[in-house]
Parts: structure tokens; sequence; C-alpha cells
């Protein structure tokens, strides 16, 4: 490989292919961009999910068992916010409170968000650059038949369990574009760009909301691939199948392909649906089929290597997509 | 007993009093004023040492042993702070830190320091008033031949062993006094004032040196009395007779006394000290000796009573000194 991938990712399932992605990828290799749609304020603390993830997953840091939140942790603090009446509906480990102390701590004396992240990544020990993909606000908005939940009141106390009519992305009309994912979209000589295998409404549509990312995904000159969240008519992990299905939209990977169709190059679609080929192309998309589901690191490897490959591949043709620009 | 005892106090020392009073009075009986000097920001969290200590110990959440923090304590939080290359020269406890992060997220959304405290007191069962002598900060700085020190940079960064030059109580000129106190101190039905056995120069200096409260001490018709934080030539806990040499004070009960004599009846001395009992009265002051190291919890419930006795002998008295008022 030569050049920098660029990925976009939300937490969980998204994480893993980061996490492939930074194995094979040379030192420095890995540019992610993280949603910032799930962040909110709890108990006065600033508590960045999808970027904390992702920080944890790579850095060796996290539970690889849970998949959020740090390996040997106690709950402590949580038993004592129980005791004195406290929020408890949002666990927050003891080991992890640190993340959300000290980055509390740097925002209140005005260091800007993507400062705070790339110093919390470097603290890790990561070579890759993380960064939230604004450095301004973006919320996103649960619509329910029961009126309207911030997204963590939707996702962990109701348990994605209420039925979405509707989903809005407060501030993404207003928010830039961090300057990190500004500088390399704008390089000729990144690799690419890989939108991740996460939920397209709750955590990839966060940041695809976002108008100065979206302009500058379709004026990029390197390739753009997504990679499939759904297989065979189920989602790896989460409510996305049934957000899709709530909001009427197939549950297919055609139609998550659809929702990125006019950013993207190629889509990557699961050995299991390998049927939908056709289709993918129909969208006018360049299509590779893999083994798309990541138990082991081994397999978040293989997939990272085939993502890399599909891209490579793409950078070869005479010309991408003439739709994106 | 009949009407309440105010009581003001520093940290572990004061404390050991503070829950003799507790358990001998009864419901109600005590209003726990604490020093606020000692109270810093630090990672962002609102820390207030010698509130929390009352707190814990009054509550039975404490750590006996330690006699600061609470109980069944963990340490991870701080573990990780060292991870990421925090600050981690002050100690605080996963569970404690359930205090720090819900009080200061009241303080933010506006709650005056008085509202937070009274409702950790009272989600922690107890019965007793427990309030800062005052709403507005007051920040105790330790002059070293080395510089200005803030108290905890002192008392725990460097363990209090720089050479004092001086003290001083920064924003107590301007400070108020909490109304709960300001009340009690007020009422000419309450059995009297406790002034705790704190260090004289860092827990109950920078209360006294809160004009208000002065000038409500003063007016007081109820009667006041110290209890000796020095006996025997030395300090039961702490620094205080390090302090008072550094500042060429003598180190003795008499004193202490004459620090506080234009505003106590009377002085509670050690039976260690017996022999000191005139040079007390020699400062117009009434004397009751007593045994003043507290050990068990026995001991602190004996010294409660001697000292809830001798305010009462007091209150009996003609008239209390004419020097107050």
């Amino acid at each position: 490989v030569s050049g920098e991938i660029v990925c976009l990712s939300g937490g969980v399932g998204g994480a893993k292919l980061a996490l492939g992605l930074y194995r094979v990828l040379p030192p420095g290799g890995l540019v992610l961009g993280l949603n910032t749609g799930d962040d909110f304020t709890h108990l006065g603390l600033e508590v960045w999910p999808d970027f904390d993830t992702a920080l944890y997953t790579l850095s060796g840091l996290g539970d690889r068992e849970r998949g959020w939140g740090r390996a040997d942790e106690t709950w402590s603090f949580m038993d004592a916010v129980r005791g004195w009446g406290g929020e408890d509906w949002f666990n927050l480990g003891d080991r992890d409170l640190a993340t959300h102390v000290l980055r509390t701590q740097a925002l209140r004396a005005g260091q800007r968000p993507a400062e705070v992240a790339d110093r919390l990544a470097r603290a890790a020990g990561l070579t890759a650059r993380l960064t939230p993909v604004s450095d301004d606000p973006v919320r996103t908005v649960i619509d329910t038949a029961d009126g309207a939940l911030a997204f963590q009141d939707y996702f962990v106390r109701h348990r994605a369990q209420p039925t979405i009519v509707g989903v809005r992305y407060e501030g993404a009309e207003t928010a830039g574009l961090a300057s990190v994912l500004d500088g390399y979209l704008s390089r000729p000589d990144i690799a690419g760009v890989v939108i991740a295998p996460s939920n397209p409404l709750l955590s990839i549509g966060p940041m695809l909301a976002i108008e100065p990312l979206r302009r500058a995904l379709k004026a990029c000159t390197a390739p753009v691939v997504a990679v499939t969240p759904i297989v065979g008519g189920a989602a790896i992990k989460g409510p996305t199948a049934q957000n899709l299905s709530d909001l009427s939209m197939e549950v297919s990977p055609v139609a998550v392909a659809g929702l990125y169709s006019d950013l993207i190059d190629g889509f990557v679609l699961d050995a299991k649906d390998r049927g939908q080929e056709p289709a993918i192309r129909d969208l006018g998309l360049d299509c590779r089929v893999a083994q798309t589901v990541m138990t082991t690191d081994t397999e978040k490897c293989e997939l990272a290597r085939e993502v890399i490959d599909f891209l490579a591949q793409l950078r070869t043709r005479s010309g991408l997509r003439h739709g994106r620009v």
C-alpha cells in the first residue's frame, strides 16, 4: 500500500474493521474519522462513545469481551453514584472515567475536540490519526412514536426498543469538517476512503449529514468504498436492521449502498449476499465480495486487506465515477 | 441538652469530635460548619476535602483506617489517570469520585455550595446540618521560603514539608456567611458553639478570617468554646505544631486559646496540660480539663459530652464575657 486510508466509523462494528486496517497498514497509514452523533454530556462529563471505542480497540486498552469500555474495569464509581441517588442508566467504568474526566477538563479549558482526540490517541501510543469528524457538536435525535429521544436515551436507556419514525442530526447543517479529514481528503495521493460497516442511520448518517464532509468526499480524487453492515438480511450487531425497517427501508446491502451511492465508487458485499452483486452494479458501483463478519482478529485483518486491495484496484481504473464530482 | 450545637471544623481531627457530638446529640442537634480553605478544583472537579471527611465520617461511609476517603475504596481511576500521563499527586478513589462528579455537576448547573452540601448530607441519611462556612470561595495560600503554594500543593504534593513564612486566606475578606450558620448563630436558644480541635492556622483560620462569621460569633448570646488541638506540646495529627513554630508562635494550648480569645468564652484543655489552666484563665476564659485525644468512638462521645456539659455550665453563668460583644 502507498498512501493513507481514511476510514469513517461508528462504534463497535466499525472499530473491528478499523483494528484490521490499523494492524495491516504501516505506521501512520490509518486516519480514522469518528462519529460524534452519540456524544453527550453525562454527569457533567463529556462522553464520546464511538471515539473511545476506537481508541480502546486500537490501543488494546479495550475490553474484548464487551466490545466497549476498558479491560480490567471496576465499577465502584457507578456503585457510589447509585448510592447518592444519581443517574445510573449509563455505565461508566472506573478506568474509563479517567478518559472522560481528563477530556472534559481539556475541553473546558478551551481545547478543540480534535486536539483532545489527538492527545488521547498519542497518549495511548497509537500511530493512527483519530479525529472526531467535526469540532462542532452534532447530536443524533431519534423521533419515536412517543416523541423525540436523545441518542443515548434511545440506545441505552430504552435499549433501542422504541420504533423509529425519523432520525435527525442536530447541528449537522452548520458543522464544519475536522481539519485532519479536510487535509487528507483533499490529497490526491491517499489510497482511498472506507466507510466502515457501522449503522448507516445512527453511526454513518450523522457524519454524512455534515455538508463539508459530503463535499470533500465528492471532490476526493481517491476511491471511496463502503463495507456492508447488513449480512443475509440482518445486521451483524445492533439495531441497524430494525432501524431500516422502521423507516420502511429494505434491510439489504443494496438499500445501504443506495444511501451512499452519490459518495462512493465501490461497495463490499458479504459472500452470503453475492446474489446482490448485479443490483449493486446497477447503482453504478463497483462491487467486491468478501467475508465481512469479523469475529477473530485474523478476520479483521483479512477484511482490511480485501478493502485495501479493492481500493487499489479502483485506483488503477481509468477514472472514478462521474457522478461523484 | 436543649438547643443545637454549632461546630466549626476542619478535616480529620475536627471530624472526630463532630462524630462524637453527632452520636451524643439528638437528631437535628448538630450544625456543622466546614472549612472551605482546602477546597480546590482538581482535574476539573470540585473537591471539598474537609466537607467530605465530615460527610463520610458522620455517615459511616468513610474509611476508618485512613480517616479520609471512603471505605471499600478502589483506585482504578487513579491508575488510568496515571496511564494517560495525567496529574496523579492527589489521590481520588473511585467511590469518592462519585461525590466530586455529582457535586461538580450540581455547582456547574448553578446550585449554591450550601445547597449541594445539604443535598449530600441528606442523601447520606444524616440528621445533622452540614454546610460550608461560606458560599463564596476562600482559598488558603501558604507562603513559603520558596514562594506561595496553594493549600493542596503544600499539604499533599509537598507533604506539608516546606517551612511556612505566612498564611493567607484568599477571598475571605469579601466572603459572606453561609445562611444556615447565620441563622443558628443569631438564635438565643442554641446550646452553644464549638471550635473543633483542628489546625488553628490551616483549618480554623480560613473560617475565622471571614468577617461576617467573626461578627456572628461575637454577637452570639450562647457560649462559644474551643477544644485544644495541641496536647503535651505536640499536635495530635498533622503539621499544626510545625506551622505554629514556623510562624514563631508558641506550640501550646495557651497560644491557640490566644488566637481565639476575642471570640470564645471557654477553652477545653487536655488533662496532660492541666498545668496551663491558670494561663488560660488569665486570658479571661473559662477552662475545662478533659481527655481530648480521641482514638475510639467511645472517647469521641466522651469528649463530646464534656463539651456539651461545659457549654451548659457556661450558659448558667450570670453573663458571658464582656469582651465578645
